[in-house]
């Protein structure tokens, strides 16, 4: 990622502390994998993490954007999963539904699209963001 | 994700929770953090996470494979976090060293690169995967 570096020791500048003090816990997100399989009721909730419990007040629970917006991060997670630690493939599978074809692999993308992988990421200034648009090549700042 | 849902109450057949045992906690990626910032030593990763300790062995950690390919769900969840979580922008910024503009939200994409929403999403059976390839639009098994 070059010579710039995050402020490793500023937690207030990088939202994945944030992210992770809000999900950083396994039950966060098999809670959402609930919700994403279209879970809406408290016992539903528990009955699929093993949990047996009676909640009389019918309380309906529904994704919110801030909620769904998490799908790519557990979408990730899953497949790093299925890649490093399944013995078999999972099932079912995530497809579009258009075609029914599996979804891609999760990557991080260029503004244009181009897949990129870690070696191809630099940090960078918010600040100077923009003013290099004229330099295809090279690394301007080291 | 339409009718058909994971069996939730089985954990072998979906990568998530076995990803979760690996990383689900804040601890593990604060670490991975460091080491995609480039921290390679005992004592500097202790540092960007506020421990003071001494390794005299001078081990030098690099990132697997296993570990680079985490990197997909830890730009999710920064990138979610800073949407949700942070007052003020991030800083710095996660760029492409070819142009210097920032990388892309990190999304879901079709097998051609669309875009898909959870609404998009479906659950398969695996073995049913390739058989509806003529099916452009609607859903065959509901």
């Amino acid at each position: 990622m070059g010579k710039l570096r995050e402020p490793l020791d500023q937690l207030a500048a990088c939202g994945l502390p944030q992210a992770l003090e809000v999900t950083g816990e396994r039950w966060s997100f098999m809670i959402l994998r609930g919700a994403f399989n279209g879970l809406c009721h408290f016992e539903e909730f528990l009955g699929a993490l093993g949990i047996a419990a009676e909640d009389r007040r019918k309380i309906e629970y529904r994704l919110t954007d801030k909620g769904l917006d998490l799908l790519p991060a557990l979408l990730a997670l899953k497949q790093w999963g299925e890649k490093y630690t399944l013995t078999e493939p999972s099932n079912p599978v995530v497809v579009d539904a258009r075609d029914w074809l599996p979804v891609r692999p999760i990557t991080i993308c260029a503004h244009d699209g181009r897949e990129l992988a870690y070696a191809d990421l630099r940090w960078q200034e918010r600040s100077k963001i923009g003013q290099n648009r004229d330099l295809e090549h090279g690394n301007p700042h080291e």
